[in-house]
Formats: C-alpha cells, sequence, structure tokens
C-alpha cells in the first residue's frame, strides 16, 4: 500500500508540527540536498508543455535511491474562476524497486518548498542586517514567502503591493493571524513606494509576460531580489538594465532550466550565475560586499520537490493513522498479473493441449 | 475532490466491462488518438533515469484539453523478489485549468494498453490469414497480448516459450481459465520451437540487454514480429541482421523515441519506419505484400496511456461510488492558499499598522 497526503492529511501535519517548523524542516532537507547535488542523476529542465491558457510541466529527479515526480501547473487566468494558479501532484518512488512510496498534494507543499528556498537563498545572500522586505505580488504563495523570510532573516517589515488591493487586504490579516513577532506589516499604493527602503525585494507575480515590474531606478546598492514568479519562457519580471548591473550577484537553481525560464532569460551574455548548490558548500561565494545588488532567480526545481516528497514521506512514517492508497497490484506471483483482474478458479483447460 | 483508481477500482471496471471489452474500448481509444496525431503538442521521447537496477520514466502528453503523465518503472531483478518488473501510476490533468481529474494504478492499465497497441498494429501489419502466434516471454504481460491478438486477429494457437518453465506453466493455466474459442496452446522447449510455423511472433522479455532472442534463421516471409520488449538503450530482442532485410516493413509508435530505445536503435540508417498513426490513417501502407516481412517495434509511447487516462476517466463518470481524492486544496478565496492551512479564527491584528 501506498502512502496519500491529500489537503486533510497535509492540514493535519501542519497542525502538528506547525507551519513554521515545517518550513525549517523543508529548509534543512532542501539544503542538504542541495549541497549534495552531485549525487543526483542527470538533472534535467522541466518538460513543459504551453497551452493557450497557461502552463503544465514535469518534474523528475532522482538520486539512486528515491525518484520524484512533481507535477505543476501555471495558469494565471484561473483565479477569475474561483481556482488557484498553481496547483500540483508529487509522487515519489523507491529507485531501486521502482515501486511507488507516495501520492501527494503538491500544491500547499510548492508554496512551502518556494519559501524555504527563498529563505536558504537570502541566507546567503541578503546583508545580515536586513530589516524590511517589499512583497510584490500578494496572492496564494504570498504569505509562505514572508513566513519563512522573517524566519531566516528576522525581517520586521513587510511592504506590501499588489494592483488587485484584495489580495493585500488579504495578506494583511493572514499576517495579522501569525502574530509573528516584531512583525508589521502595510500595504502601498504602487511597487516604487513597497520598494522603497526595502533590503529585500520578493517578487511573486503570475502574468506569463516580460513584467518588468522591477525597473533599474528602484534598485539601491545592497539590496537583494528575491525573484520567485518567473518560471517560462517570456515571463520575467526584472526589466534587463537590472541584469546589466556590473555589480550584480545572480544565483540560479539549476542554470539550464534557468536559462528557459528564469530572469536571465534576458541577462547579457556575460552573466555567469552561480549555482545555489555550490553557493550553500562554500565553494563559491554569495553576497560578496556590502553593497552589492544579489539576484536569486528562482524558477523552482525538481531538486526542491524531490526533498519535499522524502520528508513529507519520512513524517508520514510516525502517523500510523494515515491514509494509504491500493495502488500497486500484489500479485502472489509477480509474474501472474493477470490473476489480479481475475482470480483462480477451479477453470477449464480443456482448450489447451501438451507440448507437440 | 479528484477521481481515484486503485487496483480494487480496476477490478471492479473490468468486473463490470470485462476485460476483452475494456481491451476493445482501449484499442478504439488509442486508434483514435493516433489517427489525430496532429493534435497533440510537442509529442517528446520520454524522459528516462537509469539506476542500477532498473529505469524510471516520465512519460507526459497534451492534447490542448488533457494532459496526460505516467511514471512508469522497469526493473528486471524484482521478480525474484516477489515484485512486479514493471508498475506504473498515471495522473491526468485538465489542461485549461491544470487541474488534476485522475490518479489511477497503471499497472494493470500499461498492460492492457500495450496489448491493445500491438493488436492494432497488428491490424494493419499482420496477414489476414494468420492462425498461430509465438509467445516468447511468458511473464505478467503475456496474457494481455494473448488475449488483444487472439481477438484482433482471430489466432487459434499459441506457442509459448520462456527460460522459466514456470512462466509459461502459469500462462497456459490462465489461457485455459479465459477458454477463449478455438484457442489451443503449447508450451515449447526453445524459441525456435515456438517460433516455428508461427505467422506472429510477440516478444515480451525484460532483460536490460541485446537479447538477439530472435535469430535471423527463425524469421519465414509473410511472418509479423511484435517485438514488445525493447524499452530502453542497450534492450533489443532482434538479432540486427534482422533489421537489414531487404524485404522488412518496420512500423514505430514514435521515432524519435524508438530510436532510442526500440529495435531500430541497431537498424541500419537506410531504415525509414513507418509511424502508427500515418499507417492508421491510410496515408502510409502497412504490410505490402503476402510474403514481406513486417515489425511493430514497439516500446510504448505516451499518447497510449493519454488515451487509457482518458477513458479510464471517462468509464469513472458512470460510477457514482468512485473513489475521490482531496488533491487539490480548495480555499474560498483562491489567493488565499494560507487559508487551507490556518484557517480564519478571530485573529490579533496589533501586529498590522496601515499604509504609510
Amino acid at each position: 500500500m501506498v502512502h496519500y497526503l491529500g489537503v486533510e492529511g497535509m492540514q493535519r501535519l501542519v497542525a502538528r508540527l506547525g507551519v513554521d517548523r515545517l518550513l525549517q524542516r523543508l529548509g534543512q532537507a532542501i539544503a542538504d540536498d542541495y549541497r549534495r547535488w552531485p549525487a543526483f542523476l542527470d538533472p534535467a529542465p522541466r518538460q513543459a508543455t504551453h497551452v493557450p491558457g497557461g502552463v503544465l510541466e514535469v518534474m523528475p529527479l532522482c538520486d539512486g535511491r528515491h525518484y520524484a515526480v512533481k507535477v505543476v501547473n501555471g495558469h494565471p487566468g484561473n483565479p477569475v474562476q474561483g481556482k488557484l494558479t498553481v496547483t500540483a501532484v508529487g509522487l515519489l518512488l523507491d529507485a531501486g524497486t521502482g515501486y511507488p512510496l507516495l501520492v501527494a498534494d503538491m500544491t500547499l507543499a510548492t508554496a512551502l518548498r518556494t519559501a524555504a528556498t527563498s529563505a536558504l537563498a537570502a541566507g546567503v545572500l541578503a546583508r545580515p542586517d536586513s530589516t524590511t522586505m517589499a512583497v510584490l505580488g500578494n496572492g496564494a504563495q504570498a504569505e509562505f514567502q514572508v513566513l519563512a523570510l522573517h524566519q531566516a532573516l528576522g525581517l520586521t517589515t513587510m511592504r506590501l503591493f499588489d494592483p488587485d488591493p484584495q489580495a493585500s487586504a488579504k495578506l494583511l490579516r493572514n499576517l495579522g493571524r501569525m502574530a509573528l513577532p516584531g512583525l508589521s506589516a502595510c500595504a502601498c499604493a504602487s511597487v516604487a513606494e513597497a520598494v522603497r527602503g526595502a533590503d529585500v525585494v520578493t517578487s511573486l507575480t503570475a502574468a506569463k509576460r516580460h513584467g518588468d515590474v522591477l525597473q533599474p531606478e528602484m534598485i539601491v546598492p545592497g539590496m537583494h531580489l528575491n525573484a520567485v514568479g518567473g518560471d517560462c519562457p517570456g515571463k520575467t519580471e526584472l526589466h534587463p538594465d537590472i541584469l546589466s548591473r556590473p555589480d550584480l550577484r545572480v544565483v540560479v537553481e539549476f542554470e539550464a532550466q534557468s536559462r528557459i525560464e528564469g530572469e536571465i532569460q534576458r541577462a547579457p551574455s556575460a552573466c555567469r550565475p552561480a549555482p545555489l548548490w555550490q553557493v550553500l558548500r562554500g565553494e563559491l561565494p554569495g553576497r560578496q560586499s556590502e553593497a552589492q545588488v544579489t539576484l536569486f532567480d528562482s524558477v523552482g526545481f525538481a531538486l526542491e520537490d524531490f526533498s519535499t516528497l522524502v520528508l513529507l514521506h519520512r513524517l508520514l512514517q510516525d502517523q500510523p493513522d494515515a491514509t494509504r492508497l491500493d495502488l500497486t497490484p500484489e500479485p502472489a506471483d509477480p509474474k501472474d498479473l493477470y490473476s489480479v483482474l481475475c482470480p483462480p478458479a477451479s477453470g477449464a483447460t480443456s482448450a489447451l493441449r501438451s507440448p507437440p
């Protein structure tokens, strides 16, 4: 029987651990996996299928022990129909046998792992004395980013902007409910206003276009840009001139995929982004000076889902009442798959004859 | 809520429809989809990850309306541990919204759809007067191949060979139980003996190597080779000289994938395989003469899983008691994903302040 983690299971897990603790565990698991990057077999950019209303993507990764796949979509027009922009389903297999271990809703987990990864990157890229974050795009993922970056950097001031004021109001309400120690938040009237005075700028927009949400004049020395919204060709959030700043330090999850989907789609050819795993291992520097502008060009890599699925599966081991699915047949004789559909009975064998 | 089709659900479906009828419906669905091949977006070879004991593969395909993914493994050493060589999980999404519609065990469905596809190809490649089939490899998929090819071609004589005599005995038992009208079957002592007099040769072996199960001298004019066992680089069943026969007509599911995984890995450069979809549409010929040797070089393409998942999902619509999963969060406000984890309560908002 295969573990199943649906929405209710995830709610129970969070009720048991707390969102904070789950974010921390995720961040730790993702960091550990990035640090052992060479153990992963043939990392490849995710395969994306573009349809008129959005994109559908499949993200496999294997370390020889586990094989994880996430299937995820991005449909920016969904919210007007009352639907989520991003949903995801994850599958974890035992690589040694190919048998499934876990089927999981990854919609919530995607928001959590994206935030945990942003926090990891901010830990090596943002100025340690950062206090203020601009949050551009206040939709489904915003709460998780605030939580994770507050946790990682001790940020105390959140400056929110969304073209939809309802989204900012929702985020303000939820932040109020979180009652994070020392945290204050305010909704701003424009991107420029939100970014003013920010040490960290998190952009989380959904529109599939070169949005140029961040303009060159908004960027000041020492800023860390946590660009999370780019996730497919032609979809970026930063004006290309920002990518040409000589003082810009760019860190990516996996360059081959980020070249297709990330902000660095529009980077000058001289741009040499550093892989997050090498920065986390200390093989390459993160932030190099107080005044440097840093960019985590985050598109979401399969490794983060791998880490998440392995962690979720481990957490379910401690839950004896966790839901199970009959996802794999278990015939007594593994070469007798047919018996699963048509169980043996006292059968007619008259049609058969012996070898000639 | 998302449909779920596990082993028990599949058993119920088969009990309702019958394996025969399900195979027919699958064959029809797969044929219909192959005939509308140009409707599918960016078909690509499946992404395979090779581990010491086997291979793990992900197979997505989309027609703009549905998006299907199968995750499948092949671990030839599994049966000695009492496990199936091949297991699979499928996921069907609504391409318009990206929302999941169905999670399904595809282990049984993979055996069924492979057999249904073999039957489709045999319908345009085997001689219409064929009566006898050799079945080389009598493991998990053999019953389904016999059923489907008996159904499609009215074959009456099955000549079985497997290096494991228990596997042949199991297949004989199951065929006896099926009591197919007019069918007789016998276990043979060697590949050569099984192939002697066969009009159709189905090879279904699992070993990951150039097996050369079929030797050139075994092939006689008019034979149809239904080579099902090749499914990864370095794994083939036919001696390469067979591929060089000047009278050989080769049909493949999707050339780009078959070049990587199929028998045509070892074909001479002059080999021009015909795509199954064009043969089914009548744009290219199938068998061209009584004496021609035909080869369906089947590796299994994502389209067959697409058709299967769409059909299974349709069949579940008529089953009001079908199992459902809470795989996708349903927040009242789609931008308020956080509310799924932390439902609104009369919250402290003291940490918040108004816009400056």
